[in-house]
């Protein structure tokens, strides 16, 4: 296990970190997730990830709710446990319904199987999508 | 390489599974792209994965585009070329556009840190997340 | 690409372990695959692999077409085309019939879901499959 | 951790699809495992799940214990630890002794470095393995 | 295949990316790889992997050898043929002998099996490795 | 869980071989790892990994805490937690300050991003790495 380091206890610019992402949340900077407070002792990884998750999830074309599904998609295909954990419960306070998540599965499940019948199958790619 | 099977001279069964596809999304069956024409030479695997993209991809509450970014984020995962090729397109064909492609990308490459972060640091899921 | 070296062309260590490869499968030594020709100029690499081969493959108490789809399941789980390729022949070449990559194919690509299911809704692990 | 819903406490559907498991393992259906306790919760998923399962393992070419052992490769090669273990008592249910899980554990590794030497040394294929 | 943007056709802000990678390596800005000239036509993508190159890669405690090392093992690992193929040409031309290319391998190929094996046989983290 | 053997538990072979490690690491045998515990009742597979990883770290070219980092650098890719926690010890043991673990992670996570933007944008290899 790491050392996971509470808010009052991290050094200044790690506070700064978990202050900007508390405020973007609406949350108390003391109920930080688990991953912010094992980062807190790494500040060079910290900062840096900290910087591209911001950068990710900034307002833009796409929907809040659909970067985190994205994001989800991607947990779940690496396997991360921690991030589908964090993650889909982000998604449910986004607004992910059961139902959603229902549909989500659905295509992430129906992906895996796309993805390893044309490795499976060497399907060469179409000129038509090399063209693209 | 696999034999493609071209539509004409596929089996009915066969046939019967690119004609739906076809019309589904407003194509010749002729040009139904290679994934099928390889599955084409195995009935039960083609009928099956072409019952589960049908399902996954029916209306429901998230947007056809949404689905397209959630099966081309499983495929950059998972590294398959030919998926992140023609759902690529697709995904194109269902109104992506390059800013959006770039906060796809933001996003994807995010997840990526992130799952290999909470690993590599070893962060237990936070006791909130568990019973969410 | 990697340089590709003749069978005549190997050093007297590398040509000792094509040459036992060839015997085992009853082919010239000439005709070796590509994975031994670029071997043979990573002499320590390649020794070590054709012995955990041999090994692998030697006569027990598994069917050696049992072996090669237990070795074609992790190539295409790992993604691996050159492995699925000529793994793939081999099985052929060792009796699998289309029938039966057919099978193996639904059992291998329902595995892929199993595997992303338990992670993604976060099952924990059966108290008799703890105990077992 | 997700929800695990008892057998007695799920929707006729998934009960529907417990009592088709239990029967064919000849097991009580309030001894089903955990995965699908916790797909009751999402009935679609599990219905199609269930479906791809039940056909995977279906009497037919591939003795049941080798369908076990390409599972186990699979989940072994993803690292699904739920699936590890279930399917590993499974494997050892249908008949797998020690000595020919050895024997498995023996390709299933010989696999895995295969895979990433041809992949590492970026061997092309064979002409041979692509005419096949 | 990627839309490859040469340099003097780059916009500016691309430009400057890739001059300060070229003087850093010491060559033409017209020689630089694909990768960058593919990322050329996504600058945010583009600037942010740059800077996280740069930031990785700048003197300090490990040496630059050391690190294209690591890099490729995470390559190889990934099994990503493209970075396979750019870092093993930078690890060699930062001074990689043969030698050090097939110890390399073997920490890599062993590092696979170990990573396999304390899966396959669910290995639990011993009490002193946790206290750590 | 596994059966873990101690070591005064063991069968000879298996006894060996631990005596082996500890001797190389200066440890007593009582005190080896869980892995070996482990492998102690799967004598062939704990043999050749044992075999393997003492040729793998046999000094050589490389310093030993270079090849920590490398096989650390795979674990974290493959999100071995067994071999995070186990080899991030060692790499400590071996020398890597804290300073040298930052610089590390940062080229870890650089290569994982490099790895899925290659693929993401299908980056054709650079006909000068082909070459060389």
């Amino acid at each position: 296990m790491p050392r996971l380091i509470e808010y009052k206890d991290m050094q200044p610019k790690a506070k700064a970190v978990v202050e900007g992402i508390a405020q973007a949340r609406g949350i108390d900077p003391a109920d930080i997730n688990n991953v912010w407070k094992a980062l807190a002792a790494h500040p060079s990884v910290m900062e840096r990830f900290a910087g591209e998750m911001k950068a990710a999830f900034a307002p833009g074309k796409l929907d809040p709710l659909v970067k985190e599904l994205i994001y989800l998609a991607v947990s779940i295909t690496n396997q991360c446990d921690y991030c589908i954990a964090s993650h889909g419960a982000m998604a449910r306070a986004k607004g992910m319904t059961d139902e959603m998540h229902e549909e989500f599965m659905a295509v992430v499940l129906a992906a895996q199987k796309g993805n390893k019948i044309t490795m499976a199958y060497r399907v060469p790619v179409d000129r038509a999508f090399e063209e693209g």
